[in-house]
Order: structure tokens, then sequence, then C-alpha cells
């Protein structure tokens, strides 16, 4: 696969799964500290790595679970928030100064912090309680995520007697870097041939819901925009129909971000929608990719992680095919605002 | 001002203050009864509605509060719904399929329900334990389900001992109407020169924060998108630096929707981000408005009804100049999907 880096991809994300032992063992100590509720935190594509998490325990346990922007968490005087509450906070860099500055107000605050990271010594795994640390770069950075985030948040809901399959899942999630990067041979063509037509496309309409809002979010925001400076509007499947489809005309070009969780019926409507009103339709769909060692029950989970991994590869097509690199920034981290 | 019937904008949001009796004696009467946790229920505007709401639930009272969009809400199997909620629905013609759906749903479930509509006798005000109705049009029903939420919202938390100004604040709240024409006519300039100058613009980035997020989104896909059938990318002020700024250069144009709650700093930032980097930078500020029976310590919390207000006098003149009716339609309630 182009520019893909087996050897790397396994390291991280087996370093990912590696941590399975010493993130029970965190969540087993908070957990039977006892705790109110659960506060994720990110900012971005670390903010939008959590939404997932926090759809997936509404919709399967009742811990209270607030997702917050780190920005405005430290700002809004949450009233949720206290001494008792849980935090997860997450910055692959572990310099981003909104959630380091969220983590410092969690502290000064006495609640409980647990930090996802590249390496320990960075701000924000020496602001949390509990750093939980490993190395990857932004490509392989969400795949190592989810792994972590998986782990921590199926491993809280069985501490509370809400996921009582945890043992079995966590036995599948740990064979999951093998069946990632199938994933990614089965996508690829896929992905190649999305980046060939769309290469000059200026503007893409992406839609997705439930566990994988998240990921159609910041796939628009931090590739698209960030990565490839391209226009997008990323809109739940749901709200679609209520605003954004009435710029649709032949030539819009709408992505539906399609997994397999019960809001899969939300995406099939735009989907009968675009294929009459649109010549520019695409569907990503979780449900395509076989996964060899991943009980059915469990897929519609592991939808976000199939999709960022399957994405991962558009990426660096877009990349290839429109002669634009990933890395590229006019202004992040190289001017001052 | 253009296009603006002053008697019926006083018929519409005096109806709606008018509802103050109502309103808290049903609150009184739920809260006497007693909920678990509130549900704010709509989809497009309305659920953008909500948001003001569920932000300053979050950052004034510890009652749980939820805002989920109907139709998602509908199938996630929500572990926090049950029949001790307390749901709010809204859907100003009373039709709107995923809302009623939606308050189907929680009937039978047995939670309590109340349903804000423009009129009695439709499917939601039928669905639901107390249906509120006041008859509006899509032009001021924003202004009028903006005061009823206050009066219903503000009201919950004053029961639950989070609001103890209520009763000033409720007295206030009801001189609004007369203050909304004048924020309009305090506004109207504005209005028309920002659709004299954008009126052949075809992408705006919207950016908010705070209690005025919701606006933000809800002004840039319901009115611009779907009214307007102009392309938008809403994006949250914090969030905007960390992917939507890279495809900003000097001809992109960047609208900052900006109020006086404690999210301003982050405004501010985009703000100056703008200053610099685009030619294009229009900032809308409630804090320019003087409202002449609003005490200064409540003008924070009505910043989304001071917006929105504002904001449907730039509607009025984004039809004039654009010569585009804000009723035209290509897909919505006209074709079947």
């Amino acid at each position: 696969m182009l520019n893909f880096d087996k050897e790397k991809y396994l390291q991280v994300t087996g370093g990912a799964v590696n941590l399975r032992g010493r993130i029970e063992a965190v969540i087993d100590e908070v957990s039977d500290k006892g705790y109110e509720n659960v506060f994720l935190i990110g900012i971005g594509g670390t903010i939008a790595a959590m939404y997932p998490f926090e759809y997936m325990l509404k919709s399967n346990s009742t811990i209270p679970v607030y997702a917050e922007i780190a920005a405005e968490f430290s700002v809004m005087g949450h009233k949720h928030f206290s001494e008792n509450s849980l935090v997860i906070l997450y910055s692959l860099s572990g310099t981003t100064p909104e959630t380091v500055a969220a983590a410092e107000y969690c502290k000064e605050k006495g609640a409980t912090t647990i930090g996802l990271v590249g390496e320990l010594g960075t701000p924000l795994a020496d602001a949390v309680d509990y750093p939980i640390a490993n190395y990857a770069e932004n490509d392989f950075g969400g795949d190592s995520s989810a792994i972590q985030l998986y782990l921590l948040i199926f491993r809280l809901m069985y501490k509370r007697d809400s996921f009582p399959h945890y043992e079995k899942f966590a036995d599948e999630l740990v064979t999951i870097p093998d069946q990632l990067i199938s994933v990614k041979e089965q996508g690829e063509a896929q992905a190649e041939a999305f980046a060939e037509k769309y290469k000059d496309e200026k503007y893409h309409i992406f839609t997705g819901a439930g566990n994988l809002w998240g990921k159609t979010y910041s796939y628009a925001m931090c590739v698209l925009e960030e990565m490839q400076w391209i226009r997008t509007k990323s809109i739940h499947a749901a709200e679609f129909f209520h605003g954004t489809l009435e710029i649709v005309d032949e030539e819009t070009s709408i992505v539906v971000v399609k997994g397999e969780d019960e809001t899969r019926p939300l995406l099939e409507r735009v989907e009968n929608f675009g294929e009459t009103y649109t010549n520019k339709l695409t569907i990503f769909d979780t449900a395509d990719f076989e996964l060899s060692g991943i009980s059915q029950e469990f897929r519609k989970y592991l939808s976000p992680l199939i999709m960022n991994t399957f994405l991962q590869r558009v990426s660096v097509h877009l990349e290839d095919k429109r002669g634009h690199s990933l890395e590229k920034r006019r202004y992040y981290r190289k001017v001052e605002y």
C-alpha cells in the first residue's frame, strides 16, 4: 500500500493493545474509589475522538457522561463537574494548550484525571493523575487512541455492570491490529478511486450519525480542511434533512459515513436522497469490511475504529493525487493567534 | 423596517410572554412530582433552539440534561432516559415527523412530556402531557420559542434552587417584546450592510460558542443553506483553531457570532485571527445592543434571543438583496425522501 509502514503501524497499534493491563488497573482503581460522572475532554480531533464514546456510554450505560471541548469546559463553570468527577483527557502531543489548561483546572478542583498522550514527560502527562502513554504520530494516532479508549470506557462500563461481555470484547480487541491492516487492504481500491475522482473537488458534505458522528466531523475538519485545504460541511445525518439538503444539486459531493450501530437507517435515508439528487454520492461503509477475529455483536461498537483506519488510506491517496502534503499548514503552530 | 410587521411581531412575542402563568404552573407541577433528568428534543432548527438551554442548564444547575436530535434519540436506546425523565420537545408546526415520533416513544416509556407548538390539535400537541401553544410562523417562531424556553428552563432551575433570581428575571423577560423591536432597529443598518456586501458570497464560516453555539449552527444551516442556498461551515469558536482555520485566506468570509457569556474570549480569539488573515470579517455582537429593561446580570443569558431577533433582520435583507425568497425550497416538504 502507498506510503504505508506496516512495521510502524503494528508498533503503534501493538503498543495500544499492550496497554490493556495498565488501563484495566487504572480503571479498576478509580472505579473502586468511586466517581459521580465522567467527563471526556479534548479539542478538535481529540474531542471528536471522544464523541463515539460519549454516544456509546449513553446508549449502553447509566454512567453520567459529558463530552466537552477543552477551551469551553475551562470557562463555562460546569455544575456537574466536581472533585467526584472522573475526567479523561487526550492530547497526542501532550502539549495542546487548551487541553493542558483543562487538566490543570481539573487538578485544582480535585477531580480524578486520566490523560492519553504520546509520551510521558509532556505537560498533559504531568498534569494528570494517571497518564497513559503510547507513542504515535498523526497518521496512526487515531487508531492508537481509539483502541485505548475502547479499553478504558468499556472497562468502566463493565465495572458498573453495564457491559458484562468486557473480557470477550477485550480479548478480541487486542487481536485487531492485523485485522485493521486487512481493512486498509480491503478498502485500498475504494480509497484510491475516491481520491482520484474527487482530487479537484472544492467542497464536500460529510454526513454521519451515532458513534460515527465524531469521525464524520473530524475527518471533514482535521483532514480535508486542515490537511488538504478543502471546504467541507459536516452534518449529522438526521440534521441533513433540516437545512443542508437544500444546497444539494447534481454536482454536490455527498459522502455518507456509514457504520453498523442503530443509527444506520438515518444514513440510508441520506443515501437514498443522494442517489436521486446528486451524481457525486460516495458511501464509506464499515459493513463492507471483513473482520476475521471480531464477533458480530461487537462490530457495531468498532465502527469508529474501522472507519478511522480506512479513512487514513483515503488521506494518503488524497495527498498523493492532489500533491498536497498532509503536513502542510498555513497557520497551525506556524503563526501566533 | 423592511418587511417587518410590528403588530404581528408583538402579537407573537406577546403571546409567548403571556404564557408565563401557564408555563410556571406546568413546571411547578412536574417539579413537585419530581424527575431524574431533563431531555431537550428537536431536530434541525428546533434542536438548535435547545442547545443554549442545555448549555445554561449545565453552567447554572445540577439538573442532569441531555439535548438529543429527535431521530437519533428514538433509535439510540438512551440509558438515562426512563419514566422518570422530563422531556421538552419543540416543533412549531407540531407535525415534524421525527419529533412527533420521539414524543410517542417518550409516551410509551411513560416519561413526562412538555411540547412547544404553534397550535393545539397538532400531532405533537396531542402526543405530549403538557402542550404549550403560541401561534407563530417561521419569521418570529424563534423569538417566541426562546421566550417560552427561558420561562420553562429558568423556572425549572428556580424550583431546583439553582436560579434564585427567577422572579426578577421573568418580570424583566415579559417586558422584552418592545425591546426586541428596538434591537432590530438598532441593528438594521448593520443587517442591511451585511446583506449588501455579501449578497454574492458563495460560502461563509459562522463561528460561535457557549449559549450562542446553537444559533450559530442553525443560522448557517436553516437560513443560509435552507432558505438562501448558500454554502456554510458552522464551527465552534474553540474548534475553529483545530482545523477550519487552515482554509481561511483573505477572501474567506468569517462571521463571528458573539454573545456575552463566559465564552466571549473564545470569540475574541477568532476575531483577532480574522482581523489579520481575511478581508471579510463580520462581527455580530449582542453587546452592541441596548436593552432598556434588562438588568446587566441577565444580559448574558439573553444573548441567544437578542442574536436571533437581530439575525432575522439579516435574513430579511438577504432575501431582498439577493432576490431569493426565504420560503423557496427545492426538496423540503416538496418531494419524498
